[in-house]
């Protein structure tokens, strides 16, 4: 692992609890820069900014260091833990939030460790885009990924607008898209999201893929098929560690990061997160392999051989 | 066009009132038929099959056999033409009916002229799903693609059951795979859609694009990205025509048809619907020329070249 390149990440560190027609899980280790590091840690040496309270397991916090994620930048404060509580309806596909104690959250200030600042990747999970121009402003030579939510969409524009201009690489939903841009038409919403700041926009549609948007063009990223989804909490998170671990991998600059690149990223993050998916909490991300994400990669690279005569 | 392959398509001929945020057109030529014919023939020769009204304007006619379609499958009933009309909301994907009149087409039976039986390829456009087992009765040897709606998946199931058995290609959307299969995956629903009887089932996902699923796997197409959408209707209808043309084209059996055709199709369909739906009715269709069709194919095809480094 000694040859991969740091990758920064900032974001919520949780207990989950969460429903599926596949079972329930209490107080399961979670959060976006859990999912995060643990999936784009084959790519690059994951380097996590987040905060905990006194009632979060030990067990927790070893098991993300012993998969090789640096924790100098996880904050220890005083109360309880950051905990979500969510529920899946049957489709598998929509989360119904049914309760989020903040906790230290709430009072989480991003401190970038002066041993990360060297690092030349970062990406900033969904928290208030307030706090993310703050880590920007740590880190402004790095290359920078991000995401948001509806919440701060509706309440915070004018901070995510100032983020948005900073930041290199959008990871959005449709739904988000949509509601950013003001425009219905998926396409049109993409070319519109670059005019708020990023070189690329990446939009994630679920079960339909992703599609990258640059002032190069348009590029659709095929799904990795998964017809069991157990847990689909983290996917997203999933999806972005990857693509901002095969960027960390690249040593690209932030300036224009070429169109193959960002489509062999978009490759790993489908199939990095087909592994989330696929089992309860972070348990299908601790079982993936570098020899199953090869093998899943040659899969999707077959499942979207079209016109070109060349799968038979 | 003497050396392309003939292509027999039984469905409706209509006239269409559709009001869109686009404008409002009234008793416009449309119809599954119609824009199926339109649709393939640039890849084979169009033989429709369907009735017209006694109200049914000439002009319409003589516009649809210009264009190459051969129309001695067309009846002339005593009685009203079959009138849609339909509003589409401001997203632009989904369609509302305001009025259905079927008039001549409540009575439509469909006959197959001696001059068409020889043909190997036929399209069955959403109709009763007896009168297509009647089709397939009168043409045993085509290779046979089909529509259906959830009209019939509701109401004449048996009947669909017996048609779908006799299918070579289904094509069907989304929410047409989920309610015909009652499995909300995706991937599982298109697997289940063969166990019904076709060899490959095509499931139309709109502006996300296509996936085709056979027992050799599954595959996903990307639509050809359109930014003003300006009236979907016959958007399917165009996607078959195209699609089924190619398969014209390549005098292929039902019984195993090769993947990279079917990717072929598949992309020859999205490129020729985005033509429909960037104009009203069957305008965009009529304004098709073979070379804007390769040069939005060759988009297309570069809009997916994924994770291999070759579009730069």
């Amino acid at each position: 692992m000694s040859r991969l390149n740091p990758l920064v990440v900032v974001g919520s560190v949780a207990l989950d609890t969460v429903e599926t027609t596949h079972g329930k899980h209490r107080d399961a280790l979670g959060g976006a820069a859990v999912y995060f590091s643990l999936a784009s840690r084959f790519f690059a040496r994951p380097r996590m900014i987040g905060v905990i309270g006194n009632d979060f397991p030990a067990t927790h916090v070893n098991l993300i260091r012993r998969h090789g994620v640096d924790l100098e930048g996880l904050q220890r404060a005083d109360g309880p833990s950051f905990r979500w509580a969510g529920r899946y309806s049957s489709d598998g596909n929509v989360a119904h939030t049914l309760d989020t104690q903040l906790g230290v959250f709430a009072r989480f200030q991003p401190k970038v460790p002066l041993s990360y600042q060297s690092g030349s990747v970062l990406f900033l999970a969904n928290i208030d885009p307030d706090l993310q121009v703050h880590v920007l402003k740590q880190m402004p030579h790095a290359l920078s990924g991000g995401d948001t939510m509806n919440f701060w969409i509706d309440q915070k524009r004018s901070a995510l607008g100032k983020m948005l201009r900073r930041l290199h690489i959008l990871f959005v939903n449709d739904q988000e898209a949509r509601s950013l841009t003001g425009e219905h038409n998926l396409i049109r919403a993409a070319r519109a999201l670059l005019k708020l700041g990023p070189k690329a926009a990446i939009v994630k549609k679920g079960e339909h893929g992703s599609m990258i948007c640059t002032r190069e063009g348009i590029l659709f990223c095929p799904p990795f098929p998964v017809d069991t989804v157990c847990d689909p909490t983290g996917a997203g998170d999933s999806f972005a560690g990857a693509f901002m671990g095969v960027l960390a991998q690249s040593n690209h600059s932030g300036r224009a990061i070429p169109m193959p690149l960002l489509a062999k990223a978009c490759a790993y993050g489908s199939v990095v997160a087909s592994f989330t998916v696929g089992e309860f909490g972070v348990k299908g991300l601790l079982a993936m392999r570098w020899c199953k994400i090869q093998k899943r990669l040659e899969m999707l690279r077959r499942l979207t051989q079209f016109g070109n005569g060349s799968r038979t």
